[in-house]
């Protein structure tokens, strides 16, 4: 389990996610290239539970949680399933679209960040492993449709869910989790929430390295 | 061990879908880009056992049956260095090595579902598990080949594995296995593979999503 | 651990080929697609300790000994932090820098066999899992930018690990590293190191299949 049975709250939140990394992915998929039913839900799937999975195998926390927990596949799978039905539709709600992601995004990096320090792992790894979750999924699906993953290129993804992941690593250090608990897990999500509209509002992307001239997209292999 | 030692038919036949589909992924290796001899074999080997690795990992049974057991490596690397030596006179093949690796396909996802099963994954679970050891190797080779997969874009592929994974859960569910035993698995398989050859024949499609243009293959990015 | 606490040599080495696989890594990256600081930093830590994670994994070893110990984490950081800052000056260094990356790729290869003997995998086994903690980590950054992984096409790289992996097990078998230690252990390294140096001075490629047309760089899609 991602998500100690104690936090409902953080339970609905965490398929919340699920769901809007699946509606995304697929929709993702959808319009980058042809995909029949089976790759609109496998990379729907993939995007929902992709970043569970990878943070389990290198926490050796094996089978993962969100593959052998059934609610996860079964939002994932409804998730995908709605955009195969009704991409045309979906599309004008990209802003929609948008908030849900980022608020997967938020929860995945807290719930994710904490399992790992449950685990035993030191800060280091808990803060990657936290943003892994987040950004591991859709990585995974963007391999498989082969674009090189926007989260090596630009806005600022990683960043928030960074950021977040570190608060919880300060907030279990300091024991203010325990004193807060579901609160505390809150504001971090909510911190990586409000960078991550930020960055997308002004379009703000992390630094470039130097004296390498940009190129247009469609450069890129 | 995929396979229990009771079982020497289920044995050679997973053998023979080792061989086959070492041979299916070196050969579509060689047409599709430049590799050398160690492309060839990596390729091959990968496509024969990567699904049963993929699976394993998710089942938490590491390390990998396939890997472990030299048998599947030998057959693997066998078929590889067949199809570099060959790859010319092999190509004129093209429909046997469809049916060998249709046989593959029905006999990887026969044999993870029955591993899953036994490893106590609930029946969702053991049907995603059956599917993705028969899919699964192909899917990695594409990747690194830079193929979009064509599992997730066209013909009948996971389809007739996903039926077969799922009859036999339903058989281990009524008891039918138990009374057949090696039998009620073939039949799953001989199942799986009628589809994927009526899919094959009559180039059968998954639908695909509606209101989305169908793209000319060369656009797919 | 991927090496025995009393060999601080072969610890420093490896650490050595983890800042030189990161340098390189990112400095691919940089040069290939347009990526930020988090692609760059993703890129370089990957290359570096990728190689390691997929063998721990196929080990069944996890947590994977490169992610936890935050020391191979904290120099591939560093390399690729580098090669961020630094990577129009750096690129003049190209010799050096494939010298680096040959020592590590050695390394890697005796080290990682040396793991898997010692985990009790078969000589076939440790000979592919030292030769994949080499060449791993490059795959997987490779395959995330997009580019078809130079060890499957071209040059001497797999070959070199492959023949240092069988030296490790050679010795394993013969006593002879209990004789000599590191020592044995850095001989099968240095020829890995002079077999690679060798390809690259003279151009050296491993067989392709016949028959089949020579494509020019850019056809490979």
């Amino acid at each position: 389990m991602g998500v100690p049975p104690e936090l409902p709250v953080l339970l609905v939140l965490d398929l919340v996610g699920t769901f809007a990394f699946a509606l995304n992915g697929a929709l993702t998929a959808i319009r980058t290239v042809d995909v029949d039913l089976v790759g609109v839900l496998t990379l729907g799937i993939i995007t929902a539970v992709g970043g569970g999975i990878v943070r389990d195998v290198l926490l050796g926390a094996l089978p993962p949680a969100t593959f052998v927990d059934w609610r996860y596949l079964a939002v994932a799978a409804g998730g995908a399933l709605l955009a195969f039905l009704f991409s045309p539709q979906l599309r004008r709600l990209r802003i929609s679209i948008h908030l849900l992601d980022a608020a997967g995004l938020s929860l995945f990096a807290v719930t994710g960040t904490g399992k790992a320090l449950e685990l035993g792992m030191g800060p280091a790894q808990a803060i990657l492993l936290g943003a892994l979750t987040g950004v591991g999924g859709g990585t995974v699906c963007d391999v498989l449709i082969r674009r090189v993953p926007d989260v090596l290129r630009t806005g600022l993804y990683a960043i928030p869910a960074l950021v977040a992941a570190a608060l919880v690593v300060v907030a279990s250090r300091t024991g203010v989790d325990e004193l807060l608990g579901a609160p505390a897990a809150l504001s971090a999500a909510a911190v990586c929430f409000a960078i991550r509209m930020v960055g997308l509002r002004f379009r703000l992307n992390a630094p470039r390295p130097r004296g390498v001239p940009r190129r247009p997209p469609g450069q890129n292999p």
